[in-house]
């Protein structure tokens, strides 16, 4: 993993790609598949995210104020997948499903080795976490994978259909 | 349009596509390019949206409490660009960029002909608006044009470079 700038972050979340994120609660990593983010500012880079309270990374990510979202390419749908099936209450998603942590510099959740970015966030805003279970996350570290050429994201339409990133156009534009 | 269940929105907003955002003030209408939203709740549906308080948009939102989201398919990509790069100030953009405003049903704002999908919505709530411009909005109706046959949507990746919806997968999943 190589550092990736702050100011470039939006460029990996804005898209809507399929994510997973790390968190740690008494030393025991966890991993859950998300799809409901969005950037907020562009730097520092704001994550705004839905985590369920129905979902076991939700107390670890109140309790801790940390987490990682980690960007996989679209060779690891099957493991988006599993990871997203099963809960971290009965399961070591890590072991079970292939993943690597690997220690992040300024959080205590991990990175994961396989996925082409990494960010390291802290909660930043909670206003909206008992209405509609919505984090702030302010991104501290962000890491690329340079190794894996084009990665291509996932982007979920619901129930196991995904669609994998296509074709790239560039057209003029004075848009950030 | 036909209209499109609510139930099912999440399927149009999950996957991170570029939207067109329509306001109304005073009875003009604008519109305005957006990819920082994301799904809050599957029903009703309710989408978290930033919408920078240097778009003109920005104050019809806030004053008038209604927007549509269009779903544009990628080969209106020319026009997302144009509409991200020029303000409702000075330009009508609908006239300008071939874009053609429908009557919605439930708000004032305009649905967009040549958009595959549309959102009609009303601002749900406004705590995180000062601090970060972020809007959650409810979803009260929807419609998709069934004549766009799997239309691929844009994905912004920065500076006027897209990507374009790629290939399928179908996976066996549990995750709605």
């Amino acid at each position: 993993m190589k550092p990736f700038p702050l100011s470039k972050v939006y460029q990996l979340i804005e898209p809507g790609p399929v994510v997973f994120l790390t968190t740690a609660a008494k030393s025991a990593a966890n991993v859950m598949t998300m799809s409901w983010h969005m950037m907020v500012e562009f730097e520092p880079p704001l994550i705004a995210c839905v985590v369920s309270n129905a979902n076991h990374s939700f107390a670890a990510l109140r309790s801790s104020g940390e987490c990682v979202i980690a960007i996989p390419a679209a060779g690891l749908a099957r493991k988006v997948v599993h990871v997203g099936n099963c809960s971290g209450r009965t399961v070591d998603k890590f072991a079970a499903f292939g993943l690597t942590p690997l220690p992040a510099k300024r959080v205590s959740p991990p990175l994961i080795a396989e996925c082409f970015a990494n960010l390291e966030c802290k909660v930043k805003n909670t206003r909206l976490v008992t209405t509609y279970n919505l984090f702030v996350l302010e991104v501290l570290k962000a890491w690329v994978d340079r190794s894996q050429k084009a990665p291509k994201t996932l982007h979920h339409h619901g129930y196991g259909s995904f669609v994998v990133d296509g074709p790239k156009l560039r057209l003029k534009s004075a848009m950030r």
